[in-house]
């Protein structure tokens, strides 16, 4: 954790230091799959194009050799909505079925851990952490995913707060507030460390409304489009960070491992 | 199929007849959930806004009640990715592990069809057909899945085509041919007619190219996204398209029925 959060904290410098030399709004227009496509989206391009890289280590900055890119490794990253839960009450505990739903989901990450499948690997993956919400019911779905993924760490973040990016009600006095949703975003999806060789897969239990804002967000589709997708309780929607900062939606709330009676919205 | 056909057809007219009237960029700018959202993006809003709307009934143009518009109803578009097939053979037919993911989304969709869940609705639901594209994988995955939906009609259509929406590969003599793609998307994704009372729900077996481009057109996303996503074999890709209009995508390229060493990629 240290040397992720070294990395974050260096950043910012490290953008303005190379904003001078800071690549365009795509590496190569010519290429017309990456047309549009911002290339530095996580701020991080310009330190994989330089000769060296700006780290912070210890306590002072130093350049790491290009070479020390371990190239086509990729993050795989879980995005794992929470399960239905009682509305109207001051617990926010899962409901019954909220209960078989994250049992179904925990199950179904523990079989494709076994790989060959969603991970892609024609081999077992480990998952490296599963990350959540500290509020009942994301912390509730959690600890049900994670009785069948022993040994995977767990820890909540609270960061991964809920709310909507765009205004949904006519309250005059409503000021867009997008920090409680950036703020994850810049924290949880980036493309790999440099010193990332092998891929890593994540989870990460969180609300509706925070993986609509990541998907649009990751895929550089306008903001907008957030509210014209839906999620179903317990549903997988799983993103790519490839380590050359391309970003693929793999599915988006997947919910094929439940029975149709738990097939719930939020 | 000839009220389908006769409203394609007048469909043309009817803009131009209405176009002086016609809606703006949005319905009502001030919601912000609509905001930057093209209503008219089936050419159906202003017809929908009209105290009659125009149809095509025998040899002649006719209005039709605004009350004749039954409200509440929306379409249930199941895109169907077709299954694992052999490259580099004439045939394109399934592999065998193609017939089997085939059978895994028949299944699927026969227990969503006893309700409730991906439907929706709290009792069962009838499809009302299976459309596939005549190519030998699509037609295949199709028949597969029509086995596990006894007295749902199939049929196929030629403008089901696959191909990409934007350019691949940099053959300098490449010109951009959204036909075939526009083409189906016109022809088969569009908010409820006016006399439908009741939701429907429609299987469309076809191409990851196809797919993705009614994706990103319906849910009014640049197309540049299209290369952003990627869906697996048999995967179910679910939109609902309301009366007023509005679409929400539920699910892509869910998959989660499969077992993990039968999810392949295209």
């Amino acid at each position: 954790m240290f040397l992720r959060r070294a990395v974050i904290a260096a950043g910012g410098s490290a953008v303005a230091l190379f904003a001078a030399v800071s690549v365009g709004r795509s590496e190569d227009d010519s290429d017309p799959l990456s047309a549009g496509w911002d290339s530095n989206w996580d701020s991080r391009a310009s330190l994989a194009k330089q000769p060296g890289v700006l780290r912070y280590t210890e306590d002072k900055y130093e350049y790491h050799r290009k070479e020390d890119y371990k190239n086509k490794s990729n993050r795989h990253i879980f995005l794992i909505q929470h399960a239905n839960y009682k509305t109207y009450t001051s617990s926010d505990k899962l409901t019954a079925e909220g209960y078989e739903q994250a049992d179904l989901t925990g199950k179904r990450l523990a079989t494709l851990a076994k790989g060959p499948g969603m991970a892609e690997k024609r081999q077992a993956i480990q998952f490296k952490h599963i990350i959540y919400s500290p509020q009942t019911t994301t912390k509730e779905t959690a600890e049900r995913i994670s009785r069948h993924l022993p040994g995977v760490t767990m820890f909540s973040s609270d960061s991964l707060n809920e709310g909507p990016p765009i205004q949904t009600s006519q309250d005059p006095d409503w000021k867009p507030d997008l920090n409680h949703l950036e703020t994850p975003f810049r924290k949880y999806i980036y493309r790999p460390d440099p010193e990332q060789s092998e891929d890593t897969y994540e989870i990460m239990v969180c609300h509706a409304d925070l993986i609509r804002y990541i998907v649009c967000k990751s895929l550089q589709l306008p903001l907008k489009a957030w509210s014209r997708m839906s999620l179903y309780h317990g549903s997988v929607t799983k993103l790519v960070v490839q380590q050359d900062g391309n970003v693929r939606l793999k599915t988006l709330g997947d919910a094929g491992f439940m029975p149709h009676n738990l097939l719930t919205k939020p």
